[in-house]
């Protein structure tokens, strides 16, 4: 078989090379650098091609590609929901992403981002937070004790010094797990019966639920003057976490309009309900929060720009590691024209 | 480092691979393989989830994501279009493509899709062809000598019987190139100077050219009557192969009408111009050619069902070939909440 050139390799990022470089870097010192990427590309935001994604919709769950733009690199992650997964011993969430080069169209990288996905999350939380959040933020609530629930917990402390989390989940077995994965991480970590303890004397609330349609994880009365909320599990049509009445009496910021009004807590509201670009606080074009009693609400849905981030940052760091392996994913013949050639010459080759 | 589990594993079918089962198939069996998986997949066409295809676009070129669903199945090509890339030694088009589960959103297949696409435009034109073209066509035109050709004659040899290929393309060496490419393989093959002695005796004429904004292959002289003409080249918005007089005068047959108006020959006609959707045809709810003297026109521009079909169809083969490797593509913890536990396990793992 002829060797294929230079051009026809794609390095790949498996789950194996991801969880070495998590390592080999440090969980917390991936999540600041991811934070401050993705906090450089909200910075330019106009700059970036940009369109909700494109869902295709089961009965069961969803796929969904997200694709966006620079001008210079281009970069889409194709990601699953579904929440009846877990029962079947299967990831709710599972991605995977390319990033390419919009000169040549030619793909630059492919990795797996089902950790990446939970790294970034965790990342843009923690940036948001970083700007919306009390200053003397230390302890966090955590309701919802999944898969992403040690991520947030690391990233607020790497990002915004929170030295406490409390946990709550309904399903007592998810919170000894995450307990027993923060253990000796440097966090206090509190463990709660019902999700008004774990929101007691905390300056930040994270909710991140995966399974109930239009739930209410959080009450009324369970919010505070001056708590940050942010609400990471309400990700698609029909699923919330968050009692209207918190949503009309906080600040609302989100990430693009158009995806979080069909996909976020504020899916609850009119259309024209007003909310904040968090990419207009970061730019200095909008305020962030506008005193110490008001309660600040990020309504994460997940945006196609923080996978291009968390992408962008993981190709500058494989040159440092090695760790990739290289796909023979594109056909690049000699002579670009000739394709079929290329074949005729692999069959003369194997007959060699 | 703890070994991911079967889940974790996503088959994937490198260009080098590819090249082994065109090869270990045969080209001309699996141009018939897929015609035949392109047209039961037309067939059932109001079962799939449609959508034109999401393009970012630049100055010198255009990313495009192409998804579809049957509810059984979901898939989806990455495809780029470059026609600055062949001056700069890489192919035009480039693409890979992944057919997932919707049941669990797990992807089950990754392939490279450069090849797989050539050969699914030439069986997709092939499979139109056997429904339009006059019964008895035995010589086919070829304008435009370039990574498509051979795949395109072969495939209406394979489906259609053709016997004669007339090529042109406005550089003789396209032309010598496609010419020694199909020698031996049991055409007739004639090389001409013009595009008007191509088509000479034709009852099936292909354009297939990739360069020119609103070019004009073909004129309306250069189109007898009862002609079946199979437009590959006219892709993208600004981007078209023939006359309008003779869109004018033609029964026009396309795929996916939204995507068709804006990127197929159709974008010079009114935006209500009458077109026949060719699965239509297929399924017996639209007449195909109506007479012996008509002019039948392919308006071909690819649509995401016909990449579906190509990577279910490869996908079967594997099994047969095993023509395939295995990437530690998915993160699958044994507990699926516990993500960030298999990280940890994979750090004590690599300690010990």
């Amino acid at each position: 078989m002829t060797q294929p050139s230079r051009q026809a390799f794609v390095p790949f990022v498996s789950v194996d090379h991801m969880m070495r470089l998590v390592l080999q870097v440090g969980i917390e010192t991936l999540m600041v650098e991811l934070a401050d990427a993705i906090e450089a590309d909200f910075r330019r935001w106009p700059e970036f091609d940009k369109t909700p994604r494109v869902a295709s919709h089961s009965d069961i769950g969803v796929i969904e590609l997200m694709p966006t733009s620079d001008g210079q690199q281009y970069g889409f992650k194709y990601v699953n929901g579904h929440p009846g997964n877990m029962r079947r011993g299967l990831q709710t969430v599972t991605a995977f992403g390319v990033l390419a080069d919009v000169a040549t169209g030619y793909p630059v990288m492919i990795s797996e981002m089902t950790i990446l996905t939970a790294l970034r999350t965790a990342a843009t939380s923690a940036m948001a937070a970083k700007w919306l959040a009390p200053k003397d933020a230390r302890v966090m609530a955590m309701i919802g004790n999944g898969a992403q629930s040690e991520f947030q917990a690391l990233a607020m402390k790497a990002v915004c010094g929170i030295e406490e989390v409390r946990l709550y989940d309904i399903d007592p077995a998810a919170t000894r797990k995450c307990a027993a994965n923060l253990a000796g991480r440097g966090l206090r970590v509190t463990s709660c019966k019902a999700p008004e303890e774990a929101t007691m004397g905390a300056q930040i609330i994270t909710t991140c639920t995966a399974d109930k349609q239009y739930a209410t994880i959080l009450t009324d009365n369970m919010v505070g003057g001056g708590v940050h909320i942010n609400a990471v599990g309400g990700d698609c049509p029909g699923k919330t976490e968050l009692h209207r009445d918190i949503l009309m009496r906080s600040g609302i910021f989100v990430e693009y309009p158009p995806q979080t009004r069909i996909e976020g807590e504020i899916q609850q509201l009119d259309p024209d309900h007003p909310v904040i670009e968090l990419w207009q606080v970061i730019a200095g074009e909008a305020p962030g929060r506008t005193g110490l009693s008001q309660v600040t609400l990020f309504d994460s849905v997940g945006f196609a720009i923080e996978d291009f981030s968390a992408l962008r940052h993981i190709h500058r760091r494989l040159q440092d590691t090695g760790l990739f392996q290289e796909l023979d994913m594109i056909a690049d013949p000699d002579d670009p024209r000739d394709l079929f050639g290329m074949i005729c010459r692999a069959e003369a080759a194997n007959a060699a």
